[in-house]
């Protein structure tokens, strides 16, 4: 005892230093009686949860367990998959053809979710798709009809297809195909309406509906042709480039817009008449965002190609319908988790306040998955400063992203970053594990359907999703007799629906 | 005595903290006995030379001398019209037509110099002119045509015009007309050919000579009439957005040229048949490099509108022969003073070095004179990559700048130096005072006539013509009876030239 004292009073001769990890308090006596503390970032593992805790500890890569192995295995070579993607643009066809939407069926953004509980901008783009699709003449008839069970509603991502906001996809409107021939996968995407009063935000006025029919009946079918002439064209050198030119590939695209327009330009001349190709050209002119819905497919193709790994935990979908933010991991098959989702941080429009907005919306928050968007915010600073931030903010979400993914995508250089690969492949156990939620870039839309976008701004992904994940693919790998909680409960509001 | 020695003595008492500017030998003994040393990166002004750095003592602001006095406000002046500068591309004409060169004369980059001077790039493209203008029906007969004195040879800068490397402008070629009404200046420059064989670069082959023919007959006419439909284009917005997407607007042009061609597409095909305007599209689609000649009249019609200004030590032009790099003053009005000019350091194509290079050569350095290029390397790491530089050098390049420049423009924003404009209005006292020289990017030309291109780097303007152009300076405010030598003995090799 009296050894052990001196011991430990010999601590106390010099100039005491002290790491405190944790809660701050702990280092304010130290401090007080002179001490240097060095506060480290540190949180409990899975918010303390601790049955999630112990299943995390059982999921690390581990080359004396097989389950360790198999873990470290799948997502070796989900990583694998995720970087070898090559994503070219093949095509522009009706979504009817393309999706095999035959039906009277709707596709939407985010895990599924039945009409009474969608939100507004959801509902509003849904009676804007009725009323485009001529199910229905007038709005007050088209929300009866999508009430009346006569009208089928599934996510998009169960049709190989992604939509920004709202996301919603009919029959006749055009889609981009997307083909990764190195997964042996096709992605879709509608095509990009601009800002302003469009059907994505909740709009559906007769400009609204104009626009689509001029995309059904002139924009698909023009692109389409110069397509055909032109050959494919590569995303993935598209988006590097665009990448190196302060887009992100999420909420900024001038960079990758002007790059496609302009290397498609000459076969829209060669493939339309005159007035149809100026008409086209002033369109991809004036919508610096057209490159967004291009960006969404390539991301998806690469996403499905590393899906369905067996115990992988990689990240392969997070997306949201204005109500519940979802994820789905590669090794849990076509399960969502979710919970529920909060109103972004932004800037908003004159006239609008956090008051008006819908909570976070739309499948965008696949180029976030894929490691671009908010996790490439190290190219676009111009993002940050949106909101406030500064360029040094920029590099740290970046920085802060590659904490909770596996790789660097050498094929995204970001020029401040000593051209580092954007990180890639986002991990759940990872994400348990720090409690570092992915950043999303992402827009606001107004709460009441046929407004529209209010604001742009900066989210961070709900922790409790992928708790639940972690719950699922430890269950997958037989560890569910752990003693670990149904998924439901594994964080408050979380869910999971097959 | 003994006091002085006890107060001396007592500096030595405690732990010694020295501050060395200078000779870093100077703080080998004061380290040596132990104390800490802060090195100061401090030169002595004006390259040590006693009489330009009285001079420049003479010259700096101040309210209590009347050529103090002078020079601040004339200088102010400078910086106002830099940065109100707003250059608009209004036009394309024939140079015959918007520069007057009706006779058999030959613009070429750079201060004067005669054929007999001339480097072998420079006199390829004058055998390419000659060509092209069916003055000459041979490579033979077209230098001897050139040697004879049949032909006029005068700077583009003498003509309102600015000319990338060899910069040779002949009378059938179709030049940029840019009006900055600001200033009631206009600039000129040819359309820019891209990479590879090209007149610029001292080529001269028949591809050459058809591009040439194709660009007077088609493309200018083409962008012409396109202009006339869509009106003026705002080339401080578009330099202003391509120096947030990767470009500085000399040796990375991609997001401009992207812009830009967006921009105009409509217009083109609006104006011109299906067959042209194809074409048109595709020459814009595969080169990279279009915008570099509507930036260099931009930062022209900027410059020039600043030039002229009694008493001001604002650097008006810096340009490159290929024998002599020459710079004006805009209070020294049209002479130029001259270095020899050496080669930059750069990366060369596979087969070509060093020895293979001509020394630096053409008016593109108008960009930096007028702050982006080189200035705006923060805007763009991919540069200084190229020549094995990281992104951090390219920020300290532009804080370089930033110490021989009196404003910052707005106008154009540096995103990863939260968002900080340009460094623009270089003082000739600052370089000289600080040794600083401006940073210049820059293509390679073979040292032969004939062959093109064969790298591009990096390279410092030389400090002899600022020196120089300091002491004419200061002779042009009747400061010449200080006992300062003739500018041409000023820095050894640099010269004056009316």
């Amino acid at each position: 005892m009296a050894g052990n004292a001196t011991a430990i009073s010999r601590l106390f001769d010099g100039q005491l230093r002290a790491v405190n990890a944790g809660l701050a308090m702990f280092a304010e006596a130290p401090i007080a009686h002179g001490a240097s503390v060095t506060a480290l970032d540190w949180r409990p593992p899975a918010e303390g949860d601790r049955e999630v805790g112990l299943l995390l500890a059982r999921l690390q890569d581990d080359p004396a367990d097989p389950i360790g192995r198999t873990v470290a295995a799948a997502n070796a070579e989900a990583v694998e998959r995720l970087l070898a993607a090559q994503p070219l643009l093949v095509d522009i066809r009706p979504a009817h053809e393309a999706l095999g939407l035959t039906d009277t069926r709707l596709l939407h953004s985010g895990p599924p979710i039945p009409w009474e509980r969608m939100c507004g901008p959801v509902r509003g783009a849904i009676v804007g798709a009725i009323l485009f699709e001529g199910w229905a003449t007038s709005p007050d008839q088209a929300e009866a009809l999508a009430g009346s069970g006569a009208i089928g509603f599934s996510p998009c991502h169960h049709h190989g297809a992604v939509g920004p906001m709202a996301g919603v996809i009919s029959p006749s409107m055009p889609v981009v195909v997307v083909e990764n021939a190195a997964g042996g996968t096709r992605a879709h995407a509608t095509l990009n309406e601009g800002l302003g009063k469009v059907l994505r935000f909740g709009a559906y006025d007769a400009s609204v509906l104009e626009r689509l029919r001029w995309f059904r009946d002139v924009l698909g079918p023009t692109l389409s042709a110069a397509l055909g002439a032109s050959g494919p064209i590569d995303l993935r050198s598209l988006t590097g480039q665009a990448l190196q030119m302060g887009d992100e590939g999420h909420n900024r695209n001038i960079a990758a817009t002007s790059l496609f327009t302009r290397t498609l330009a000459p076969s829209i001349v060669r493939t339309a008449d005159t007035a149809t190709a100026a008409a086209v050209l002033d369109f991809l002119r004036g919508n610096d965002h057209f490159f967004l819905n291009l960006s969404m497919a390539a991301c998806k193709s690469a996403l499905d190609a590393a899906h369905g790994i067996t115990g992988s935990s990689v990240v392969t979908a997070m997306s949201r319908n204005g109500v519940e933010f979802g994820i789905r991991l590669s090794g849990t098959g076509d399960r969502w988790f979710t919970s529920p989702v909060g109103v972004p941080d932004g800037l908003y429009f004159p006239g609008y306040g956090p008051d008006d907005a819908n909570p976070d919306l739309g499948d965008s928050a696949i180029t976030e998955t894929f490691g671009i968007g908010g996790f490439a915010m190290a190219a676009a600073p111009a993002i940050v400063r949106f909101v406030g931030g500064t360029a040094a903010d920029a590099l740290e979400l970046t920085r802060l992203m590659n904490r909770i993914t596996l790789a660097r995508n050498p094929a995204y250089a970001l020029p401040s970053l000593a051209f580092a690969g954007t990180p890639t492949a986002i991990d759940a156990r990872l994400v348990v594990d720090s409690g570092i939620a992915p950043v999303i870039n992402t827009g606001i839309a107004h709460r009441q359907a046929g407004i529209g976008q209010i604001g742009a701004g900066i989210t961070r992904a709900p922790l409790g999703c992928f708790a639940a994940g972690i719950g699922a693919l430890a269950s997958s790998l037989g560890l569910a007799s752990a003693g670990v909680p149904a998924p439901a409960t594994a964080a408050p509001g979380s869910g999971v629906t097959a």
